[in-house]
């Protein structure tokens, strides 16, 4: 059995999100007063400024606040929910930003309208009601949370990540616009796309892949593939960007349906205990954990190589996937992705306690094709301190 | 700028229609009454008897009605709902059955919280407001309805069908459940299966085609090209019953990002004054309407080979787009499909009302990517006439 559901309405347009008044009635229901949540990235890149005219022009008042922080913990979330939600009613939350502000609004959409603490609201289907609309705009490309059931708080006192999924998470809609991802600094855009792109392997290798996540996760691969390069190098090339932020879309509807597996397991201690940022601490993990699962995916894995671009005549299913890792591994380097741990100030002694963390995130290890014993955890840790 | 929405919720498992009252709780607010419109052939072969079974189980009571006739009339959809909504509430409605059902179970939703006539409906975004609950379980493969916010109405007095377009009649739920089409008539499964077919071409050629759109439509003839001979001949093969209703639902999903174009509204005069089911005019009219379009999409119909498995080394653009024409034809042929409009009672004087009404439908017509003049309508009919 597998399940499909996303956001309810999705529009895609360079510039869409300088017009997002004209676009509220999508809603179907009157909206007098937001809330935009965003980060002072997009106040410097004036893409704040833009937003919020447009929605006075709608008619609609607009409080901003650029009080959440990257990858928010449990009481960073609680706090700008006592700050706005608690003393304000608001007709719709917009989250403008990347996936630690689209996460957020999602959250607080559901604690305004759930009589139940966020702690209660961890793991899966806990939340009670739907929450209060959400208009939900991503700025990196990226993690696809735009169009998932997910939300991820940091735990710092359990040096965790932790979910919460629900489907009353899923937005009501999404814009996609790739003039807000023009500006995107180097090293933000080789993370975020090395995430969308782990989103869509994970999803493609888990157990619980399905035709329709197949088709999500192969499009995503192909998209990413194709341009992350171009905008890596060539920020300013706007239809990369837009196919990157459609590809990280795919990827989020990819891991909706089949769900992420190992190497989102062991992200989350690099996350939640050494603040790595999330997108790193995958592109890190994900050549070591593809390489560990090789002998349960190799079949798999080669199917991968036609739409990664690097299929070649007269290869063995062997070779593909092998090439497939390979090509993984070469693109970390194109793209500069940290490859040392110890430069996070993570020490060897960790190591222990990161396998028992990561193995305890078993939503995640649950859908890993080969089983990881602790012992195999602390090798691919292990290959990160080398 | 381009739009996606679909189903809030799709399930797809073999033989989920018979576990249906399990899976209500997707709807999010209890379910004591139901009302089940399918059509008698549902009843013949046991399935009405299993989904009502599990509703009753889940202590959902049930009323059925088999009054929905094929390819419905305005005025037999105003019967059905005087005879079932305007006497009873329910809480949710189940349409189990081809797109005559999808479509009717659509409308009855509406028409029960909408202050205004069917007929008012008719047409784009007339309809003001959601309707009650909605469950479509598809048992043709197929028109793709029960993810698209279109339902198709027949107005014989017109000589034609028309369409309401609203985004309140998608579904709440959809259960894809191969069970139910292995019984599936061999014309059935010819006729909507090329419906199906139809609904991706078209939705791949159409001046609204997207990068969404495309990559739906492109699975959608990638499952359907694969697996309607095995459907058609060995109807019990499961699988290919279930990549065949994926394979409609991602047609569904194409044409409500892109839309379909002049075969559709070719056909809309076929069904409305002649009653050639909605497939069969379709089907009939595809090779023809393709051929003419040829200058036009060559470069794209092209890129379609691959996905039909029709891809042959060393051929150009133009060999490789007339392929997919020929293979189309040859499709229809080994799926008997009916060439001869005669047979039908449609006669050489009738073209020049039928092109009329056919220029008539500029919803379809506006996306055709070659624009058709009235001769040119009446050339194509009139090639089923020979
Ligand atoms: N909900 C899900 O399904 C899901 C999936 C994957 C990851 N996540 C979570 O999302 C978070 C990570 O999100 P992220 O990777 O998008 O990073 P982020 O939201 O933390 O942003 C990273 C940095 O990029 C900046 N930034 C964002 N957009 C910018 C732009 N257009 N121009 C310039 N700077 C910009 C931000 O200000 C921030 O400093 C983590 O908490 C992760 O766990 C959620
Ligand atoms: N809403 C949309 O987006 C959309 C798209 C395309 C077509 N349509 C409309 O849908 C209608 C056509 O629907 P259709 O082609 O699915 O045909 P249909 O619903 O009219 O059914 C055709 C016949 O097949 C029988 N049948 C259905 N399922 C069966 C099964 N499993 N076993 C045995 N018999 C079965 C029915 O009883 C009926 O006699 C037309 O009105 C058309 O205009 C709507
Ligand atoms: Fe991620
Ligand atoms: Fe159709």
């Amino acid at each position: 059995m597998y399940v499909f559901k996303t956001a309810d309405t999705i529009i895609t347009k360079v510039g869409i999100a300088s017009e997002i008044g004209e676009h509220l009635s999508q809603l179907k229901q009157h909206v007098q007063k937001a809330l935009l949540l965003t980060q002072p990235a997009l106040q410097k890149s004036g893409a704040v400024e833009k937003v919020v005219a447009s929605l006075n022009q709608a008619g609609v008042s607009v409080d901003v606040t650029t009080d959440v922080e990257p990858e928010p913990t449990l009481s960073n979330i609680e706090t700008v929910y006592q700050a706005t939600l608690n003393v304000t009613d608001y007709d719709v939350l917009i989250g403008l930003g990347g996936g630690s502000i689209l996460d957020t609004t999602k959250l607080l959409s559901v604690m305004k309208t759930n009589d139940m603490s966020l702690d209660e609201m961890l793991g899966s289907d806990q939340v009670k009601q739907p929450g209060i609309p959400t208009v939900l705009i991503p700025t990196t490309s990226g993690t696809g949370a735009e169009v998932t059931p997910n939300a991820i708080v940091t735990l710092p006192e359990k040096e965790l990540k932790i979910g919460v999924v629900s489907s009353y998470l899923l937005p009501n809609l999404v814009l996609i616009d790739a003039a807000l991802t023009t500006g995107l600094p180097k090293p933000i855009t080789a993370a975020t796309g090395m995430d969308a792109f782990t989103h869509a392997l994970e999803s493609y290798i888990s157990n619980k892949a399905n035709p329709i996540s197949d088709m999500f996760a192969l499009e995503a691969i192909r998209l990413i593939s194709a341009n992350i390069e171009t905008a890596y190098f060539n920020g300013g090339n706007i239809e990369a960007r837009e196919r990157m932020l459609i590809g990280s879309m795919y990827g989020g509807m990819a891991l909706t349906a089949a769900g992420t597996a190992a190497v989102h397991a062991m992200a989350y201690p690099l996350g939640g205990k050494y603040k790595i940022a999330h997108g790193v601490a995958n592109s890190m993990l994900l050549p070591h954990v593809t390489q560990f699962n090789m002998d349960a995916i190799e079949t798999r894995l080669a199917t991968v190589a036609e739409p990664m671009g690097i299929k070649k005549e007269n290869q063995d299913e062997k070779e593909m996937a092998q090439a497939v890792v390979d090509r993984i591994v070469e693109l970390t380097k194109i793209l500069e992705i940290p490859q040392d741990l110890s430069a996070y100030g993570v020490q060897d002694s960790a190591i222990e306690s990161m396998a028992v963390a990561a193995l305890d995130v078993k939503r995640l290890m649950d859908n890993n094709p080969k089983q990881l014993t602790k012992e195999d955890v602390k090798a691919i840790y292990g290959k990160l301190l080398a």
